[in-house]
């Protein structure tokens, strides 16, 4: 393909579609409902290749993004993020056009979807299972009863289900740790719906969602849904996590090399936080990596060299320190291939992937 | 302006217009040099109002961005950057049409542009004076002088002089460090351009670039020209070196709140790593902050609510810490001003500025 003359975001086609493949086959065995999150590739033709494997419904992070994929003929979707009361006019619009499903983790927002809402609409009561950054806490049975039946009282509201995204399986360490943490997130939810059951409202689906806990989980019984998204791609959060493979990484960025600083082995890179997020991983001795150079001998490019981490970026540029051996093989004006730290966020930052076939692939405009 | 639905990056004018101005007026006291760094706003109609206070040549840190402004009119650009070898073709027909001056460190780069190149060009020498990120050491003389000569000599090459970007003054912690390391960096600049002359270079100016030491420095004594940019608008960083002041600030995000949690004593926003970026303060605790709230009670924006941080940042929202008394006034439905730890990357983020007064100005595409 040639030496890119800019930083450039590299999709590995072949890989993302054997991840796609991996986590339906899982989501069939398991005898769940796949509805993976969008937000991670947002892109209209990537979302054909989940249509392949049989997909119907998926999950996104905001209203504009529920837009993008409706346009894009998906008539099935969950915007996972609290509902955001401000922008109820476009809910209400696409709730005319979709089978919209929203999130809610206050009496307030349900009451002004009871009054302002006049197309149906699916809601989920989005549960805290210890996360704590969104939903109702899982002890908090009365309150979540409360909402239910409110809910379920309502003529354009239908109530759906308990959801959850367990992002702490993030913080964990090991596998079992984050197997921990989803069978634990099991428990509480399905705790819910038993007292949910025995307050009157016997319909309750089950839907969780982090890419670890899906990845790493063995046994979804308890579960209705699963809604992973990071898994498209994977990064190298996922890999340190145990929850892929190295050959399961299917983003790179190509980066041009400016700079090289043989006393200090280092190399400076056209790619900074503008290309890749300042998203980190901390090592053991507690410095930053903003990404891994990726073995690039193989086709389309190999395992992370933990030897040659990116250790600080600028606007648009990036420092990568480099064994000596390594040092002497490149030179200014070669590129270098950088795995990044977190997926989402570094494809958020880029109008389209190039696929290392050479095919240009866009995503949703997705600045604000 | 009522209540924004999304994400919407808001810029006071007033206080734009007002940096631009002080920045101008110290420049010309100072008699050196006023080429301010585009970067931080990427704005054809923000370089507008640098017009208005005399400036005429600017610097930007990449070729599309060169290309962008010469379209918006500007004919005397420099490319603070080590110059980009695979973008040599761009460059040569940039070089064609305006004033364009490039950064080189090494002799490889100097050799490319000889052989390549058929349009004058300007270049500097971009000198690390110890922030350690691109530039031929301070004290490599021998190596600097061989490649002054180098250039010299070449008659589509003209030799500028020394430029540098003292970003380590970002890790000082008070005004008279950043002093210190601005003082140290014009020394150990002019010591080279001494030596410059005294091996038969007799024109060599010295270019400095970053905004802490800007603001904070006194003397310009041995500069040529002064390169900063982020105190267009200015942010918790510059907030925190005490190279503004809070009434300085000039940028704010307007989040929706879309969930509250007093049980925590913390709200969630619409306002996550995609419109904030995951730039970071470290507070005393080494707990990190994303952003703090604004106090809201003025025309545009008050000082931070020091009580108020963003203490944790997802792909679209964030968690917001509020004192129990604050949290009571706020609901959701209602929004909340952020305002950023590091301006040029959440103005990265987005299409455009809407100012204070409900003006839409619009930025350069630079997703890439």
């Amino acid at each position: 393909m040639g030496l890119k003359h800019k930083p450039t975001l590299i999709m590995d086609e072949i890989r993302v579609k054997r991840n796609i493949a991996r986590m339906a086959a899982k989501a069939r065995a398991s005898k769940v409902n796949f509805r993976p999150h969008f937000k991670t590739h947002q892109s209209a033709a990537i979302g054909e290749w989940f249509r392949d494997v049989g997909v119907k419904a998926i999950t996104v992070s905001s209203v504009v993004m529920a837009e993008q994929f409706a346009q894009a003929g998906w008539r099935d979707i969950t915007v996972a993020v609290p509902v955001n009361l401000l922008e109820i006019d476009r809910i209400n619009e696409l709730a005319g056009r979709i089978t919209l499903h929203v999130l809610v983790d206050s009496a307030l927002a349900v009451e002004k979807l009871i009054s302002q809402l006049n197309n149906p609409i699916n809601l989920w009561i989005k549960i805290d299972v210890g996360y704590h950054r969104c939903g109702l806490l899982w002890y908090a049975a009365e309150t979540i009863i409360a909402l239910a039946q409110t809910i379920d009282q309502n003529q354009n509201l239908t109530f759906k289900g308990l959801l959850t995204h367990a992002g702490h399986t993030y913080y964990a360490t090991t596998a079992a740790e984050v197997r921990k943490i989803h069978r634990q997130s099991l428990e509480r939810l399905n705790k819910l719906k038993q007292q949910l059951q025995t307050a009157g409202i016997p319909r309750c689906k089950i839907s969780i969602g982090d890419t670890p806990g899906c990845n790493l989980a063995k046994d979804f019984t308890g579960a209705d849904e699963i809604r992973p998204g990071n898994f498209v791609f994977h990064d190298l959060m996922q890999l340190r996590l145990g929850a892929c493979q190295a050959e399961d990484l299917a983003l790179a960025v190509e980066c041009p090399v400016i700079g090289k600083y043989p006393q200090r082995s280092e190399i400076v890179i056209f790619g900074g936080a503008v290309h890749l997020s300042k998203e980190y991983l901390t090592k053991a001795d507690d410095s930053q990596v903003y990404g891994y150079l990726a073995d690039d001998s193989a086709d389309g490019w190999g395992a992370p060299k933990y030897d040659a981490p990116v250790i600080s970026l600028s606007q648009e540029h990036g420092i990568v320190q480099l064994p000596p051996d390594s040092l002497k093989r490149i030179e200014i004006g070669d590129t270098v291939l950088v795995l990044p730290v977190h997926a989402c966020l570094t494809a958020n930052l880029y109008r389209e992937y190039l696929t290392t076939a050479g095919q240009q692939i866009s995503r949703f405009n997705s600045r604000i």
